[in-house]
């Protein structure tokens, strides 16, 4: 039995080998009630020594993997855990469960896929479906020029010095009104500190909350931003299906129940990828079994500002006893990317610690950003301005729909989101879309392949398509030589 | 015996059993020649196993503090490692050395004294020879208002979405080229990643290259930016003194001798906080004996643009073979730090890993804020500015050191920068300058107290001064304030 582990790794030994044993089982090397090497056998077999031995059998046991019968030995369980397959947003059916290590795609993949899909969205010639940001149709350039010159006529080299680490007052009182009017009244001990996007305030949660080889708990699909930032520092995830009315709140219970996790990550306004938007009496149960069993959640919300169709459910954040909740916002996919600027709330105790690691990160984000969007968000310029975005990618997304009718194959399966800028499709199984990429990046489409948003190495049949970023005409022609080369693929196949 | 561990912290418990069986030595609690109990009482003492503990011992052995004879048992050693106490810029001449944890000013004060002189710096009340940013009437205000108003005219909604992570390539070949004319030809497989000033460069740096408990040397005294991160990571931090030439080379080959170092941290033009420029000779020593020992440089070059006095030296990154220095400069102390951007030079092979980091960190820097730089560097302007401030600079310094000659108590010290916007001062050590900067806050004077710069305690009698913020006037002004509140603590004292 070969136990691999790895001692450069800043994996604790014995979750390395907990991972190794379940795998041997999930592979079906180890078959329910096989017994096991004693635990000295099976410590030389790993190159570790006892104790971790035990501690990796113990943590199997209790997650219900191993039974131990005293006088006899170790078995493999004879009741593996359930086998959670009923998400229909989650292309294979099935969860492979992970702790310890990621084993998504290997960061190189996801920094190529993320880079690829911004770098090449900038070409003319390129129908992009790929990346997330505002089509240059929508951003407020013009208004950003002339109030950006403005400030700094008016405060001079003040608008270019060092911002308070924690961000320029004005901002974060106008961010602090702007979410009270969206349902979100922030706690007295909320505090709200500036970030470099959305993806740093992400960043910086996960650094301040978590220690490598500890676990978060993700959504599946997830957002690859924080799939790859949990792979750097060494954080493991476990993934929670996803199905129409976003995160499962059963298969949460069941893991937190189970193992360990520290946080849980999750967008509840127009999911990335999938674009669902996450249910009331859902939001209200995961915030409430969260709190129950002591586990931070990290709610992210990048686009809620975007929702063109139904009434908004407040965020989780909003909910009472919401201490346990940190909220992160951004104006990157709402005004522009190249602001720089987005946010996290949190309570009092978790942002001392926050602030510390933004300064040592980069010692504040940029003030003349943060002084544009205040006033942007004082002046009502910024609702106006959503109210363009939002009238324009409604108008997107149907003409999307329409196309992706049209020229799916059959048993292909779309989201239809609420808001947001994409939407999720999951393509008859055959079909592989980091083959099919291939292929559509020779025909000048891009989209961003469905195995990136898996930490467990799936969804190799669904895509993430950016609906908002082109006119209806340019969808419809994008999708229609899309569907053609997924047809010249299945024929193939 | 009380050997305490930490079970919840980053740092792998034989590093913290050997710091605390250190401690016990430096305190006189264990006297050399004395004699241990056992290795297995020893493990039973501070909780940990056997195996933990002969990993302590063998590295207490290696570095010289205890000695086990065959038969015999452990004992402390009867020469322990020199006191390396002839450095005149080190404050109490002594050095304590630290391993695998840092021990320095807490992350709070680290974090509040950075915060501090940089919030108060901005009120016009306040004579601020704190934090070190371009003074208002430096910053080209009014260039980067015309500029960046013609950039967003011209490109529009591309210079406000996201920049690719490396950086904007304009910018990037911009950099490369200003460099060369420095006399830091890159080489062909160095590349560079634009960062979030030079402290995310820093943070980059040490994310990628090290793992919590590794550990660093780093200069002694040292930049509050970098004791902040490693304290931030769980890096441990070995100090290296600096004189009148820059880094010692002596004690840093002692050091490289007795440890195991993963990187250097230094700032050779202008050091932080002590203003003083590292010889050529110590230059090509200290890269020479990094290569040696196979230990990565970080370079960290925030203002050698700004010398005023003198040949520049090239930095270590241009001597030959110089694979092993990672290069970080930034715009922050030349041009304005609101732009957030510096960058990062590093081989092909290590930038894999920091462009990951820096993806996950926060996908980007501000692609206008680049644009803008790119168009400084390339059209003259940027150099034209240069002239200006070293100019001002160099006429401020000498205000300021006429100043501290009349008001600054008899046996002060102070070091005599040629360019960069601070010096340092050494005061009688009966001066604690953490109280005295109490009340000079009271008396509308900023000034950031000597201890923040080290790691491990000391400084109390030191303050780094910006002389480059206030004009000649103001800085008589000041010092002659700042020099009463010093009789009066030495009266009181």
């Amino acid at each position: 039995m070969l136990l691999h582990v790895d001692r450069d790794s800043a994996i604790p030994l014995h979750l390395q080998v907990r991972r190794s044993i379940r795998d041997l089982i999930l592979r079906g090397e180890l078959n329910p009630g096989q017994s096991l090497p004693s635990l000295r056998e099976l410590a030389a077999a790993a190159g570790v020594n006892k104790l971790t031995m035990l501690k990796a059998v113990d943590g199997l046991k209790r997650a219900g993997w191993l039974d131990t019968v005293r006088g006899k030995g170790i078995f493999v369980s004879e009741h593996l855990p359930p086998d959670d397959a009923r998400f229909d947003l989650d292309p294979a059916g099935d969860n492979h469960f992970f702790e310890g290590a990621p084993i998504g795609p290997a960061p190189e993949e996801l920094a190529d896929g993320i880079q690829e899909t911004v770098d090449s969205a900038r070409s003319p010639d390129v129908v992009s479906f790929g990346a997330i940001f505002p089509p240059s149709d929508i951003v407020p350039a013009g208004w950003v020029r002339m109030r950006q010159t403005a400030i700094l006529k008016e405060m001079g080299p003040a608008a270019l010095g060092y911002a308070s680490t924690t961000g320029v007052e004005r901002f974060t009182a106008a961010v602090r009104d702007w979410l009270a009017a969206r349902g979100l009244t922030l706690a007295p001990d909320d505090e709200i500190l500036v970030t470099g996007g959305a993806q740093q305030a992400i960043m910086l949660a996960l650094q301040v909350l978590l220690r490598p080889g500890e676990q978060i708990l993700i959504e599946s699909p997830g957002y690859l931003g924080v799939i790859s930032a949990c792979r750097l520092l060494g954080i493991g995830m476990e993934p929670v299906s996803v199905d129409k009315s976003g995160l499962d709140a059963d298969q949460l219970e069941t893991r937190l129940k189970r193992g360990e996790f520290r946080l849980l990550f999750c967008v509840p306004d127009f999911q990335n990828p999938t674009g669902v938007t996450m249910t009331e009496t859902r939001r209200r149960r995961v915030h409430e079994l969260c709190r129950r069993y002591g586990v931070y959640i990290l709610e992210d919300d990048p686009s809620g500002d975007l929702r063109f169709t139904g009434k908004a459910i407040p965020p989780i954040k909003a909910l009472p006893d919401s201490g346990h909740v940190l909220y992160a916002g951004s104006f990157s996919k709402t005004v522009a990317p190249g602001l720089r600027v987005g946010y996290l709330v949190a309570q009092r105790e978790v942002m001392v610690r926050l602030r510390r690691m933004k300064e040592a990160s980069d010692i504040c984000s940029p003030a003349l950003s943060q002084l544009l969007l205040a006033e942007m968000l004082a002046s009502g310029a910024y609702a106006r301005h959503l109210r363009r975005a939002r009238r324009e990618y409604r108008r997107r997304k149907a003409a999307m729909l329409a196309a992706l009718a049209r020229y799916l194959p059959e048993g292909s399966r779309v989201t239809d989101p609420k808001g947001g800028m994409h939407l999720w499709a999951v393509l008859p199984e055959r079909i592989d879309t980091m083959a099919l990429l291939k292929r559509a990046r020779e025909a000048q489409i891009l989209f961003t392949p469905g195995a990136l948003f898996f930490a467990d190495r799936r969804g190799n049949n669904c895509l993430r398509l950016n609906f908002a970023a082109n006119p209806p005409d340019r969808i419809e022609d994008g999708i229609a030589r899309l569907g053609a080369l997924i047809r010249q693929a299945e024929r193939r196949h």
